[in-house]
């Protein structure tokens, strides 16, 4: 019995055991946040980190942060391999130039709204002030 | 003379040297993209990383990437030290959610500004149509 439920575990050891050929069981400290589906992220994130510092970013997180942690560190991982040279880097350079030109098309946008407002109230409102002024 | 010039390399080791207690001289391959100046930085980054990490995303980068990659390294340092739990990822999300924001905005000027089009062709496009075609 006690064979068939280490056959068991082995055989659904998580990403972190399974890249270390380790026994997986109930007591990995991985395992909740590494599942096995995760295998190739997190051969990811070890190539760069390495178990022990993975360890040491999950040690150090509150427990009720750690799942947010592995995410981040599977994000690292994952950002390193699509982009060796940039990593997570290439992203926020991306993002900050959407951001950019996000912000230009806004300002764009506000100056037209804008121009079309001013013409509205030189062609529309001031008739109704003068028919109030006409009328008092 | 010798020992001069190593006193001399040693008060002007690389992060990466003066992190290792190593000498550094004119030879060392990390020295052109890790400073004594960003010695902190370099220490984030080695925290998460290791320097045999380090040195594996320098060498497989090609030269002219290695600034480039060695920015993303300290990037990444600075963002586990300054967010241990989500590191870059607190970082893209942040940056997610402010292009969220500016879309949500931009959507909503380009309603403004669609209603302030239509008003402006209500108001003073028929007008100068009729004109014409009386003048016909």
């Amino acid at each position: 019995m006690e064979n068939r439920d280490q056959g068991a575990a082995q055989n659904h050891a998580c990403a972190s055991c399974k890249q270390q050929r380790r026994k997986c069981d109930e007591t990995c400290e991985m395992a909740p946040y590494f599942p096995a589906s995760r295998y190739s992220e997190f051969q990811n994130a070890h190539k760069i980190f390495g178990v022990s510092s993975i360890q040491k970013i999950l040690a150090t997180a509150a427990p009720d942060q750690r799942q947010a942690a592995a995410e981040s560190i599977l994000t690292e991982g994952n950002a390193r391999k699509n982009d060796p040279v940039h990593g997570c880097l290439g992203i926020i350079r991306g993002l900050n130039a959407q951001i950019q030109g996000l912000e230009r098309e806004l300002h764009i946008m506000k100056q037209h709204l804008e121009l079309c407002k001013e013409k509205e109230e030189l062609d529309g409102k001031k008739k109704p002030i003068k028919r109030r002024r006409l009328a008092a």
